[in-house]
């Protein structure tokens, strides 16, 4: 099967074999999409080989376990935890220290035609949702989980800095729970999107005094150390900052302004599946607005170099028929 | 009168004018103490000048607004809000943009013959605390703050990293919630004070594998970069760490160990005076055994010098009678 690989450090289209479900669940990949984790794991991060992606729906064509999933289009949580340690029993194989997550540490990806994940991690969607909107599914629970770990309500006053995909998708989520939640990025085409959804938007050069201090919550959605700077200088004394960026690199930040402000800094990764598919069901987040560009896995290589370049947002890989 | 004052960058021993009340209380210092927020504004951090300290014990002489406090023993909070914005009327003036902080920001502080506060800042001591353990209500109160901040509980596994006087009042303040709590020094002269309180400590260079993920709550108290990536290190995913430490500059740290283990950072810097007075009053915290050396206000740029020493803990600053 064709599937998009990291190499000796390269990335590159290979020819391997069809996985074996070995207990697992075998799923043929209908689409995929290309999340900025890839990009880095591309220039080094997490010292990764073998196949990446972790976005992504398909159908499964094998499943002993769960025989009633065979033949259903599903989406899938990327963590797989060992099952037996203290944080898998407790319901969190997320944190597990043997995990293997979907193309990105020690498990083969969704950049190809086939993947295999334990049954238990599939979920079945409802023929409402499209593959297009499908794909969008984890990095939706993701942005979704910020509202698990910081309390967002009508009051709260929230700001997303980041105008890319993340921050857009952030902001998509988070503005039902908090209206006055403002985008804040640096390309006027990018935050015309985040504007269209009906969400308010602020040109970073346009950020004066009286916005310093003035968010409950800031979520740092920009991937940049000067992102992380300016979260700093918006939220109030005692706020939040939540950083869903994995950005890679030791940014360097100013401990005292933490203490002295009592700043809490909390970092997300991960959500729950379920909201995010309310989300898509309910048409509420348009999701399609923030495609790019559709391309064949086949072209993936090609794939990963638009996908790094400036005002690119989603792109997505769709296998063969 | 007598004042330990910053002037032109120097610490300097200066004979200026006992200060006017003004509508606030002047009270008469008795003990002051050195902390290291006092040793960093003497290497220039905050750009102030003035005189210096903000841990103090003094009797009330002066204090047209609350009559009753004259000739009475008190300590005192010590940021004076501007009684107006959001965060005063909100009863927070301790994060008022336009504060004052004692020998801080914007007012002469505590090691001194006079100081003045407002009133409402000042509280009166009980006869059975006695002057060496009332100069420690500022820096035992930061530390009880923190289970205001992170809940601590039996059941709660926490580390305080740092055996220096920050680290050793942390753990004296909160080993009684979590009996389990470890202190991690580099000293074992210094973890030796906390062992005789009955708090289990651990040598830094004996720290294993095992160790690490392993910690629910990490308070940071150590004021190094080093302690901070320690901290990363000992707590578990999801785990809470705690800047205590104003250190300042720009340390570095790797953000996606935040985002990936979803970690929460809390900076804490102040703390409500009366439950550390009630742990005083009740002699459960021997905050005697944290002091090196008590010397005349008269002698203060030398007492300066000894508390930027290795392995020097709580210097006080006593005016003559």
């Amino acid at each position: 099967m064709k599937a998009l690989s990291i190499s000796n450090g390269k990335v590159v289209m290979a020819e391997t074999d069809r996985p074996m479900a070995n207990g697992e669940a075998l799923v043929r990949v209908t689409m995929s999409g290309i999340c900025n984790t890839d990009l880095e794991i591309a220039r080094g991060y997490a010292n990764f080989e073998g196949i990446i992606g972790h976005e992504f729906v398909g159908v499964v064509e094998e499943c002993s376990a769960r025989p009633e999933l065979q033949g259903k289009r599903v989406v899938g949580e990327i963590n797989a935890g060992c099952g037996k340690c203290d944080l898998c029993t407790s319901g969190d194989p997320r944190h597990c220290p043997e995990r293997t997550v979907l193309g990105i540490a020690g498990r083969n990806g969704a950049h190809a035609e086939y993947l295999t994940l334990p049954p238990e991690n599939l979920i079945e969607l409802p023929d409402s949702i499209s593959d297009v909107q499908a794909v969008f599914a984890e990095p939706l629970a993701a942005a979704v989980g910020i509202a698990d770990a910081v309390k967002i309500n009508a009051e709260t006053r929230v700001a997303v800095i980041g105008d890319g995909k993340l921050g857009l998708l952030c902001a998509a989520a988070l503005h039902f729970l908090s209206p006055s939640l403002v985008v804040v990025g640096k390309h006027p085409q990018k935050l015309w999107i985040a504007a269209d959804m009906g969400i308010r938007t602020m040109l970073r050069r346009r950020i004066a005094p009286e916005h310093y201090s003035s968010f409950d919550v800031v979520i740092e959605a920009s991937g940049s150390e000067s992102g992380f700077s300016m979260a700093l200088d918006l939220v109030r004394p005692r706020g939040t900052i939540v950083l869903k960026s994995t950005f890679h690199g030791t940014p360097t930040w100013e401990a005292s302004r933490v203490v002295v402000d009592e700043i809490t800094i909390v970092g997300s990764r991960c959500g729950r599946f379920r909201p995010a598919l309310g989300l898509l069901e309910s048409r509420s987040v348009a999701v399609e607005r923030l495609i790019s560009l559709i391309m064949p896995l086949s072209d993936g290589v090609e794939a990963m170099r638009i996908a790094a370049q400036p005002g690119v947002l989603k792109v997505l890989l769709k296998s063969a028929e």
